[in-house]
């Protein structure tokens, strides 16, 4: 069986999930860790992740090298790879670049959906670009090897980390604006500048982000998959789920509201409608990734292609991404 | 040439340091990276040791495994072993252990000279052995490969440690309390229940360690090696120096009050002594393990002998010590 890499995940995590993954052929997943958290609070996510692992060897094992995807296929595991969606992680300290990279970070937004330290979120009503920290912080994030992640942020913000990252990023869970215009899908000119800069976009299965929401369909959001690949190139696309399975409501607030308000944010939901979106029933958590191919070949994908979506670029983006600058893989 | 390995030093590094470091063949060193810093002051600390290894990497590598050391001399550099003198750095959170390791934490002491939340240091009246936590966290250690150091212990902490920890420990920088009665140096029923136990004695350099002070002859620490040779056996034993090169005094106040007394405490100095004794001529710094060298030869050790002090042992105990419990070298 080919690999199957998820881009994004933010489970309730829980032995129950860990099955699933192994049920559902997971081989990899790349984790958030940290929405606004600081930096010892996400030192304390951390901690508990290696409890998870502690606990769970036989289920589990934290991916730091693509290599270690290939030990989690060997040994029937799934790889976890850490993700921040948020730069308060390095607070206002370049130098946690590295130490967070050293404790397995491999993704980090440089923005959620507000205005950042390093750049401007996809809610702000102006966006100006990578910050004078932005651009120094994108740069060490190139020279350790992590990934610059640009899910959330505004459209210029988007742009120029493209432009100015020396290595390709990724926006690791959104789709098309062009097929569902929400704020946090991507236009058709932030897609093409990610293809021909040779970064990955992750297709989400958050309803808020699907076409008919919770109502989209597996062939819908399959042929949707099928015009991107046309666009981008097969090579630049792969799955980042935003699957929150498991989670309460109360941590959607979080994510949306962290401490930046004392008010709610809503976000992409709203007051009539403020918590998590039921899923697609077709995508409900980890054992389902074998719905997706199969809706993948019946829009006309051939194995190979589909074998690329569902994890092999991933896979080489993984090998590409995670080394210091320089270094072989 | 043989391997040459120090079990401790701190000095004020700077690039004269690191080529003293290459003039002297220092393969690889245990550095103290913290005394009394809590956890995010000792992250500030790696993080400037993450800025020399980017601005000297033709000098000095970080060294996670005994591997490390190998490649340092094959590439001329001398390889830097992160150490705590002071359970400080994990605060009182037990998962820090496993972050600090991650981050190449390699030794740390249970306590300076005070009691600590894990054990009792030598300065303190009456000693109560490991505390409930101290035995949670040496069990921690033990499990991620990270050495406990008694350096600065009492005797009933130490003695508790040894027989509590599951891996061999070590004591990096003191001497027999035989040769010279400080309170930091060991008595010889601590130096029997380190041998007995795999562990390791590293003598210290440091002239509050030293019979005669600063006027202490090669001769006569070497005369004091061979005999701790004869008591612990010629593998128990390496060098550490306790070396604290072009640090000012300011420092040696901050390694003694740290910020637990708002006076001052003189520790092994005095009100008329407060500041870092001279060190022996014959050892002044990094450019001078030649001489100990030569010392050894002088006072009847075999060319095997002098090789396994100087490094070959603190070689194959980091081998021992540094990898998670149950994995291979």
């Amino acid at each position: 069986m080919s690999v199957v890499i998820d881009g994004l995940q933010y489970a309730n995590w829980s032995e129950k999930i860990f099955r699933q993954m192994r049920a559902g052929g997971v081989d990899a997943v790349h984790v958030t860790i940290t929405y606004h958290e600081n930096f010892r609070e996400t030192v304390l996510n951390i901690e508990a992740w290696n409890r998870w692992f502690e606990r769970f060897p036989e289920l589990i094992l934290q991916g730091f090298s693509a290599e270690d995807i290939n030990v989690a296929r060997e040994t029937g595991r799934t790889a976890i790879f850490f993700g921040s969606q948020n730069p308060s992680c390095i607070e206002d300290d370049i130098g946690l670049v590295e130490v967070l990279h050293r404790l397995g970070l491999r993704f980090m937004q440089l923005t959620y959906n507000n205005q950042s330290l390093l750049a401007t979120g996809c809610y702000e009503a102006d966006d100006t670009g990578l910050t004078r920290m932005g651009r120094e912080v994108v740069a060490e994030m190139n020279r350790v090897g992590l990934v610059v992640d640009m899910s959330h942020s505004g459209e210029r913000s988007t742009l120029e980390a493209i432009k100015h990252s020396t290595r390709p990023i990724a926006i690791t869970h959104a789709n098309p604006a062009s097929w569902h215009p929400a704020r946090r899908n991507k236009s058709d000119r932030v897609l093409d500048a990610l293809a021909a800069s040779g970064g990955m976009l992750g297709f989400s299965l958050y309803p808020h982000h699907l076409q008919n929401g919770s109502e989209c369909t597996v062939n819908g959001f399959c042929e949707m998959i099928a015009r991107t690949v046309e666009r981008m190139g097969v090579e630049r696309v792969g799955i980042g789920s935003d699957l929150c399975q498991d989670q309460p409501d109360s941590v959607v607030d979080w994510m949306r509201s962290g401490r930046w308000t004392k008010t709610v944010d809503f976000g992409e939901g709203s007051a009539a409608d403020p918590g998590f979106p039921p899923m697609p029933q077709w995508f409900g958590g980890n054992e389902d990734f074998g719905n997706i191919a199969v809706g993948l070949r019946s829009v006309g994908l051939s194995e190979a292609e589909v074998a690329a979506i569902m994890g092999g670029n991933w896979q080489r983006f993984f090998a590409d991404a995670f080394a210091p600058q320089g270094q072989a893989r």
